[in-house]
């Protein structure tokens, strides 16, 4: 089975060699692992998505790294995605270096918050989603209606961002272990 | 033509209003705007998700308010729509409250930034896409390659996150005004 591998991983300073032991870690469990860089970087924008497009197609199913990226949410490029993927029938698996709610970060870094009749709010007036989930509702719904699911572990290694250890849980519980 | 209408509008304390208002500009217009709360809130995750789904895949094509939202990039929620209907082969156009670079922003948010042979790091040391584009490259190139298009106009009106002045401009151009 292909898997493709996306994430914020590819804006790390070890990108390739990061991408590169998800690939073994993938191998070691019978996976092939597809990341975005084994295209090697080819020139323009276009061309980037085009390479990242034929991946996705290639692939039969996805693996997200949601964890939190500049922000109390995933890196916007995965989730877009995670949509792209979803929308074309693929199963879509997301794991993640947090295991706290959405709700938590967007309450520590857009705080304060206020209350108002029962609906949480920022400091810019704007809602909080509150359903407990680990990202917006579109995310985690289209991951679990996709028949895939979405796995948190607090990351003790080097680079926190790539989440090897929920990376590899999430490859564990794929394959029934 | 029918045109889905995403955005983190639905997060705003009048967003009821909003929605309302934005399919009356494109009434005006000769479109047909569909809004995810057009749904009345259904309950439950699963079937909020559904409802958008739903209004998506009856959707011609997709206009994504593409501001700002709880950091340097669009709401997720509304990138992963973009993402799925992009999959879809429908249309898919970008509006923003905010013409700055998505790099101009994450300079912003996440500095002090370093420059390492050429790349721009955050203070993580998260490289910092510089290719001049509003968000994401994924995104910007799915509306590009989509043959849709991506504008921003600063919003004088209220609420600032609607993007109501980009909304209308996005409006007029798919016409042809």
């Amino acid at each position: 089975m292909k898997l493709y591998l996306a994430g914020p991983d590819v804006f790390l300073s070890n990108a390739l060699e990061v991408g590169h032991q998800k690939r073994i870690m993938c191998q070691a469990r019978g996976f092939e692992g597809l990341y975005p860089l084994d295209n090697k970087l080819p020139e323009g924008e276009a061309a980037i998505f085009a390479a990242n497009q034929g991946l996705m197609d290639k692939a039969d199913a996805g693996l997200f790294n949601l964890s939190p990226f500049r922000g109390p949410s995933a890196d916007v490029g995965t989730v877009f995605e995670l949509g792209y993927m979803a929308a074309k029938g693929k199963k879509v698996f997301g794991y993640s270096n947090d295991g706290a709610s959405y709700a938590a970060r967007a309450v520590c870094s857009h705080g304060p918050t206020v209350e108002e009749e029962g609906v949480l709010r920022d400091r810019n007036g704007h809602m909080i989603e509150r359903f407990g989930l680990t990202d917006n509702l579109m995310i985690t719904e289209a991951v679990r209606s996709s028949g895939g699911f979405c796995l948190a572990k607090a990351e003790a290694g080097e680079p926190k961002l790539a989440a090897f250890s929920a990376f590899n849980a999430c490859l564990a519980k794929i394959r029934g272990e």
